[in-house]
């Protein structure tokens, strides 16, 4: 068995059993290819290896591969999904909730004023409102925490959740109703031809005044003029940004010098190497034993 | 029955079936008063009450009442457990942690610097050691959210503590052991003759080079200069402090400038008046059975 492989961090892959080839560093005929494994195949790749039996996405989201109009629908597609990975964006979504809902920024420049500014919550954690657009395995895992902590949750996704004390919310007819109750609002979508886009002037329009935004997801999700224009008229508070259209950030880009954007540089929930190959040798086997993983996509929604 | 209360949140306080008088407001008969509500009573004040039943402390650490060598040691003493106290205090404590781990202020140099630098984690989280000094209702509660997001904890304390995954260490010749295994540390010990001036230069000098101090416990624990002698020789790559000697933080202080410390003024964990106030009267009512509350403090120990 061969499998194709296009990531620096598996540059040394072992897999049991099989023999990687990473694409561009060794020659390789196409029909030996079995699996592939990638974030973003180049288009019309897959539709190239006759004999390919599934396909590994490294990271959540797999729009990298159905992105291709000529991804193979016969070749079952496998997301990664990992509470390693779920821990590390839901650290990441406590450090930009709470560098907000604890006004650390406030803090830090009454340090450099050097003043000791007593100042409460703007808001009480119990009135304090998050709300995730979607909730898949990494949302649910954030939510749970966040409830845990005393915030008020609530989710917008494509079919209702059962979590204890948040409040579910599905079906574009119910996202205004969503919006309108959510100060801190979470994208963790998968990118697909619906949710392109989706944070946009009418999403932002529909949030409460100080609305603060976070976007986890991809930089398609979100339309860049209209977050600024929501901050610079004040409506939203601030935002923090780990995704951009264009990656990396185009230096001219006004998001960088903006006062109340954070941004990092795609850095919020990293797969590890070892965890996603540990990952990915299970789910060879099992497609080996004749059966299908749990986390194959269903091709047409793309969930 | 009269309760005295001095605290700016309590001045409008209202307990069932009490008269509430707030000290410095109001004059009162000192043999009148059932129950007193403070965090830092006047030295003496409490003595000169010669019909108080009990004390309540208006936060976890009940060290304003027994620094008060004339405290009548026949008076209960209640403290101040809840979980929103809990759930704020760990809110604090994963901000600064995240902070560091997640490496946010180099985040920050790159944004204003429009460098889109994409670094990982210096440690990774499964190899990130966070201790605790001190794992009572607090340290406890936030100890169970850090091994959940994937940290490694530990913990030292006066008893052992059977928490899933922690690793517990008791008893003064097990600090050294204790402190050598910790990249992250946390003082949230109770305020007593032993524990103050515990984070000094023998402590600093037990951590591995590069680890992180916060400090929410007591300004009394901290001995300031050898804090920043471990700093700036490069041993400690930082620190978060939210209490202080001398509060507030005299603007002549070293520390608002050291560019490796967050200061931020007391501010990590604040109770909530009328949560306080509920808990004050269901004490109360206990006292009024002829029972005890389970949160009453032995003297002898502070604990």
């Amino acid at each position: 068995m061969i499998v194709s492989a296009k990531w620096k961090g598996l540059t040394d892959a072992k897999l049991d059993n099989a023999e990687v080839i990473v694409e561009g560093r060794d020659d390789y005929a196409p029909g030996s290819i079995d699996y592939v494994m990638s974030f973003t195949p180049p288009p019309g790749k897959l539709a190239s290896l006759p004999n390919l039996k599934a396909a590994f996405c490294l990271g959540a989201g797999v729009d990298g591969f159905l992105s291709d109009p000529n991804y193979p629908r016969r070749v079952p597609l496998v997301r990664f999904v990992d509470r390693t990975l779920s821990a590390e964006m839901t650290q990441y979504l406590l450090l930009q909730i709470l560098m907000h809902h604890r006004r650390q920024r406030f803090f830090d420049a009454a340090q450099r004023a050097g003043q000791w500014r007593q100042e409460t919550l703007q808001r009480r954690t119990e009135d304090t409102r998050i709300g995730f657009l979607g909730l898949g395995a990494i949302g649910s895992f954030a939510a749970k925490r966040l409830i845990d902590l005393g915030f008020q949750v609530s989710g917008w996704s494509r079919t209702p959740k059962d979590i204890p004390e948040l409040k579910s919310f599905t079906g574009d007819v119910a996202l205004a109703a969503f919006l309108g109750e959510v100060d801190i609002l979470i994208c963790l979508l998968a990118l697909t031809r619906q949710t392109a886009g989706i944070l946009n002037a009418k999403t932002f329009a529909a949030l409460p005044k100080g609305a603060f935004v976070i976007n986890v997801a991809r930089g398609a999700h979100l339309v860049e003029p209209d977050l600024i224009a929501a901050l610079d008229c004040g409506h939203l508070s601030g935002a923090a940004l780990d995704v951009f259209a264009e990656e990396p950030l185009p230096s001219q880009s006004p998001l960088w010098a903006h006062a109340d954007v954070t941004i990092t540089p795609h850095i919020a929930a990293v797969s590890q190497p070892q965890v996603v190959l540990d990952y990915i040798r299970d789910g060879i086997a099992v497609f080996e034993r004749g059966e299908t993983p749990a986390t194959v996509v269903d091709i047409n929604t793309a969930y």
